[in-house]
């Protein structure tokens, strides 16, 4: 892996500086939840840093990366290209960071979807994303209190907020993100 | 196919008497979608009255037919009992109403999840179950509006209003609703 100084450097120039204050905002909010429910910390803290590191491409140099890395874009991905950046970005830091580690390579991956038995790192930067601190929408502070005690209930009440806005932007619905919140909701079931 | 009388008799047998009002209600309805959008009014009225016939099946019995019909149940609706009497619906209208026009077992079948490429007679019950004159929630005059116009765009509102709903209840999403509305609008998108 290269340098973490390296890629944070790295990370400010791929951003605009407000991405850029989101991803550290994520890597500490990260940091924070993997203390709290036992991950590793430096994982937690390089997925978060670089979980948009995608984000600021143009749409143009996106698809001719996405072509590069032979990416595997499903429908819906390709009728909203802004899902695109968790794997593409995932690719990235393979290729540029050095990132060989699957888990963290995964919590990039999966951090816009979701997916259905998703690990404790991808989890983390999943909700990290939604709740670090300069997140502002309704429903945010509960959502950071569930996470401090719950997090597969903040989980399931995140993508409930994801699907609730697609919703109202009439935008289309992942299918990872709905099989991420049954199988979450599954599991939490209580046996009968 | 049984006489249309017998049939109407056997259904009233099957339901309870508000669920039976119920469903001519919706064939009333489906009816009127019919003559609006131009479809089979027949059909319609034939799809419309026996869509609930497996509604009120205790759930022994119900799973009992699941086995005899050799109905392959996928995963949410092995855990949502509720959604299995669509597709039992069909298989009971088959075998005991001698209906075998393909296009109102399907409209039978789909009538509760959706699903992709929905034909006009599947929609027009969709939607009929979903604002005939006894149907009573929030956004329902807006829905019955939106269906006297723009059968489509009513589909929508009404998918949304289902996995609204569902989240509410902390549910499990069907991926059919996901993927029917899903498909409706990128059907209704304008080409770019």
């Amino acid at each position: 892996m290269k340098e973490l100084r390296y890629i944070e450097s790295e990370v400010k120039k791929m951003l605009t500086p407000r991405r850029f204050e989101h991803s550290l905002g994520v890597r500490d909010t990260a940091v924070q939840l993997a203390v709290k429910y036992d991950a590793n910390s430096d994982k937690a803290a390089l997925a978060g840093l670089t979980h948009d590191c995608a984000k600021d491409l143009g749409y143009q140099e996106m698809m001719e990366l996405v072509k590069k890395y032979n990416i595997n874009l499903d429908e819906i991905s390709r009728l909203e290209p802004s899902l695109i950046h968790g794997p593409l970005g995932a690719c990235i830091a393979q290729d540029v960071f050095e990132i060989y580690d699957e888990e963290v390579l995964n919590a990039i991956r999966y951090h816009t979807t979701g997916r259905p038995s998703m690990t404790l790192l991808e989890k983390i930067i999943y909700l990290a994303d939604y709740i670090e601190p300069h997140r502002d929408f309704p429903g945010v502070n509960k959502l950071r209190n569930v996470a401090k005690c719950d997090l597969d209930n903040a989980m399931i009440l995140a993508f409930d907020n994801t699907i609730t806005h697609v919703i109202s932007l009439r935008g289309l619905l992942h299918p990872n993100t709905i099989f991420a919140r049954n199988d979450l909701i599954v599991r939490l079931k209580p046996k009968e």
